[in-house]
C-alpha cells in the first residue's frame, strides 16, 4: 500500500480480482477481443497476438484453435496465412453483429426510447413459441408473455404481429423481476464488486504493456458483456428496486478508460517480442 | 301475399322465423325481457304478464318458475306478492349489470375508440388464466393471447398489468379470426337471414296487441343479443372479410323501432285480460 507494487503481481491479481467469473467460454472471449480491438474494416490480430492476450486468463493453445475454429465455421472470422503466421479478422456479417453490439456495452448512456412497442406474435404451437422467444431474446428483446414482446418503437418485431405503439407509464413488480430475476441481480452485484476492487488497484496501476493492458480489458469487457447480454435491453425503471445496472456501466466504462486502448499494430509489435 | 295476413298466422310465423336458434335459455330471456320493458327503478312486471309473453316461444309455466327461482338466487331479480299476483322487478345489481349491457345492443353507431390498451395480467398458473381470460371474455374483452388484453384505452383491466395506450393501425388477420371464428360468422349469417326474412313479413304487417309486439322485440333483441355477446365488443375493422355485424345492427334497431316499445302499464293491462 501506498508503495508502487510490482508489475507482474500487480497484473495477476488484477486478472484474478477480475476473472471471479470462472464460466468463460473461449470462443466468446475471442468475440469480445475483437468487437474491442478489430472492429474497423482491414484490421486483423496475428494468432501470436491472440495467444498471449489470452495465455493469462489460463487459456490453454489447444482450447485456442479449438475455438478459432469454431468461429470461422461459424463464419464470424476469417483467417490469412503469412508464411508461418495466421491473421485473423471479423468476416462481414462478425463486423455487423460486432458493431450492432457495440453501443449496448459502450455508451455512456443509452437512449432510452419514449415510445415503446408492445407486439403479439400470431399464434405458434408450444414449440415454435418457445424457440421465437428465445431468439427474440437473444437480440436484447423481452418475452413479457409467451409470444408478447416489449421493445422501443423502433424495432423490428415478429411478423404479422400485432404491434401497439404507446407509452409505458408502470412498470409492476412481477414484470422487474421478470426482466431482472434474482440469479441477475446478484451477477450484478458480484460485477459490482469486482469493478469496485479494481478500481482500487488502479490507484496504484504501475506501468503496463500493451499486451497486459489489452487482456486487461478483455476481461473487463467480457464480465460487463456477460451480465449485460443476461437480460433485455430496457431504461433503469423496468428493473427492481436496487438494480445495479447504471452503477456498473459507468464504472466499467470509467475503468476501461483508465486502461485506454493499445492500437493494434503496438500489440502486434510487443506480440513479435518473445 | 298483398293481401293482409290473419294476425294470428302472421305473429306464429313471425315467432317462427325469429326463433330459428333453437337453444333458448329461459332465464336468459327473461334477463332479456327486464332489459328491454323494465329497465328504469321502480318498473316491475307481473307473473302473468311474464307467463303472456314467454308462452308464444313454447316456453312451459313450470321452466318459467324455475328460472325465475334460480334469477331471484342470482340476486338478479327481486319479487313481491300482491294478493294472488307476483310482480318481479330487477334489484340494484340487475339494473346495474342491465345498464351496463343497454349500449352495446341498443346504440345505433358503436363509439369507435381512438386509443386502445394492450394490457398484459401478471403471470398465472394454468388454471388462473384460463378462469381470467373466461371473465374478460364475459366482459367483451378479447384475450388477444393468454393473458393478454385488448380493450378500449379507458377500460379497467386486471390488476397489476402491464398496459399500453396507443394505436392499433394493423389488425393480422389470424387476429381477426380469432376476434370473429367461423361459427361465430356463420350464427350472424344465420341472423341476417332471420331479419331479413322477419323484414319481409313486416311489410304486410296487421295489427298486433301489446302483448304480441313485446313477443316479438324479446326474441329479436335475444337473438341479437346472444349474437353479439358471442364475441368481444371491436369495431368492424377487426373483424374478417364479410363480417355481418354492422348490417345485423342496423336490420335488428330498425325492426325494433318498427315493433316499437309498448308501455309496461298497457301490458298489465292487457295482460290481465284473459
Amino acid at each position: 500500500m501506498g508503495m508502487r507494487e510490482d508489475p507482474k503481481t500487480w497484473f495477476a491479481e488484477s486478472v484474478e480480482v477480475l476473472t471471479y467469473n470462472r464460466n468463460q467460454r473461449v470462443w466468446s472471449i475471442i468475440v469480445t477481443i475483437f468487437g474491442d480491438l478489430a472492429q474497423r474494416p482491414g484490421d486483423r490480430i496475428s494468432g501470436a497476438v491472440l495467444s498471449r492476450l489470452t495465455e493469462p486468463m489460463g487459456i490453454k493453445p489447444e482450447a485456442m484453435r479449438v475455438a478459432l475454429h469454431r468461429l470461422r465455421g461459424d463464419g464470424w472470422i476469417q483467417s490469412e496465412r503469412e508464411g508461418r503466421a495466421s491473421h485473423y479478422s471479423l468476416t462481414e456479417s462478425g463486423l455487423a453483429q460486432s458493431r450492432a453490439a457495440s453501443p449496448r456495452i459502450y455508451q455512456r448512456s443509452l437512449d432510452t426510447p419514449e415510445a415503446w412497442q408492445l407486439s403479439v406474435a400470431p399464434p405458434a404451437r408450444q414449440g415454435g413459441k418457445g424457440a421465437r422467444d428465445k431468439a427474440m431474446r437473444r437480440k436484447g428483446v423481452l418475452p413479457v408473455a409467451p409470444g408478447v414482446f416489449l421493445t422501443s418503437a423502433q424495432a423490428e418485431t415478429v411478423p404479422d404481429s400485432l404491434t401497439m405503439v404507446g407509452i409505458v407509464d408502470h412498470v409492476p413488480d412481477w414484470l422487474r423481476h421478470k426482466i431482472a430475476p434474482a440469479p441477475v441481480m446478484l451477477a450484478y452485484e458480484d460485477l459490482e464488486i469486482a469493478l469496485d476492487r479494481f478500481a482500487a488497484k488502479c490507484e496504484a496501476m504501475p506501468p503496463l504493456g500493451p499486451l497486459q493492458i489489452a487482456t486487461l480489458r478483455t476481461i473487463l469487457v467480457h464480465v460487463w458483456r456477460k451480465a449485460l447480454f443476461s437480460h433485455a435491453d430496457l431504461p433503469p425503471h423496468f428493473f427492481p428496486e436496487g438494480w445495479k445496472g447504471p452503477a456498473c456501466r459507468s464504472k466499467a466504462l470509467d475503468l476501461l478508460d483508465r486502461l485506454g486502448r493499445p492500437e493494434l499494430a503496438v500489440l502486434e509489435q510487443a506480440g513479435a517480442s518473445p
